[in-house]
């Protein structure tokens, strides 16, 4: 029997590598997807290779598309990424915020899955330690799961891929003990939206709070160079 | 006040000149997006330009996305365009069809409508005279919409844009006569999936197929050059 094929979303941040690892307990294929897409942290991409060699995915795909030059986003801009917001989830949705980035991702990721048989895609959204972000919410994962049972030749004959978010609901504490537990070396995950060239993280942007804040709810030691 | 704005995804083919000049009609400020995305007949992503121009779209941009290395499509790939099929509608999805393709381009429509404010995005799925494409169904353009509502912040504030498909129910003969009393120069257009450099039409893939069939029902005479 052939072994049973999935696509994990991947960008070399906790969440994400924590899927993929999850995917492969699992016994998938896994086919991992990275995005370099104008991000200004483009370092993540050399991560996501690391996180992807290192758990062992089967293939690993990096796709350069081009979300920088309709604008709309400091991630892939001009203007300053927030620092010290307090709590990222408080709030109107903030300017790091990259207009249908994960619609984009997704849509790719069911070409790739129907094109080569991928049963299953994980993506690693997260609605509680998040920042606010709308493509990250259930409602935003049930669309496109219907996406997938009406728009693909696998949904009409029905088969469409499942997409799912298995850490939609936990904490981010929960996941970094997850993730230990599954042997995924936290030390090559990446979660600043503003590293340096050498990867060493501001530790003040939302992604990095979300992350010092797991790490210490989680009782763990985060293995992350922060900048001074 | 400002004009209000629509995104127009448009291929080079009849359906999508004839969205642009609605959108035109309507009043809109016009971004046309055309995607060099593998396809065999790139020749397309020329026609686009020149309807864009002739028509007077505020903006056109051209993304080159990358949907032929995952394979699944002889339009983006090896293995023949089918030829004298009958009637396209009829029997399973063709070969021609390729992977989540519209779920791809509408994905990119809202990232550019969300980042510059458009409030309408349209789109030429048909299906009436159509191959059987299940991105091109009403109820994948209506699930794309909770995709918009749900999956931006422009949803989130209740002010998603709605995407249209204003020829999803005519006959083919019906959209080449509103093409028409639009002004849409029909001899700039190209259906065929298999036209050589010169864009001489091959008239026996479905797509010529269904052109054929319209013109001849709109009893106008077909501008296509055909190879013999």
């Amino acid at each position: 029997m052939e072994r049973k094929q999935a696509i994990v979303l991947l960008s070399g941040g906790i969440d994400s590598a924590t899927c993929a690892a999850l995917a492969l307990r699992e016994g998938f294929a896994v086919t991992a997807l990275t995005f370099a897409y104008g991000q200004r942290h483009a370092v993540e991409v050399g991560r996501a290779r690391e996180i992807g060699r290192a758990l062992g995915v089967a293939a690993h795909r990096v796709i350069a598309i081009d979300l920088a030059s309709m604008g709309g986003s400091v991630l892939t801009g001009p203007g300053a990424v927030p620092r010290d917001r307090g709590d990222p989830a408080a709030g109107p949705v903030p300017p790091t915020y990259v207009p249908a980035r994960n619609t984009v991702f997704l849509a790719y990721a069911l070409a790739w899955a129907e094109a080569g048989g991928a049963s299953d895609i994980f993506i690693g959204v997260n609605h509680v330690d998040w920042s606010g972000y709308p493509d990250c919410r259930p409602e935003f994962i049930e669309s496109m799961q219907r996406v997938a049972e009406t728009g693909t030749r696998a949904g009409a004959e029905g088969r469409a891929p499942a997409i799912r978010a298995p850490l939609l609901a936990m904490r981010k504490a929960e996941i970094i003990r997850l993730a230990r537990s599954l042997g995924v070396d936290l030390g090559r995950t990446l979660s600043c939206y503003d590293a340096d060239a050498e990867g060493r993280a501001c530790g003040r942007c939302d992604s990095c709070v979300l992350r010092r804040r797991g790490f210490a709810e989680a009782g763990a030691e985060d293995p992350t160079p922060y900048r001074p």
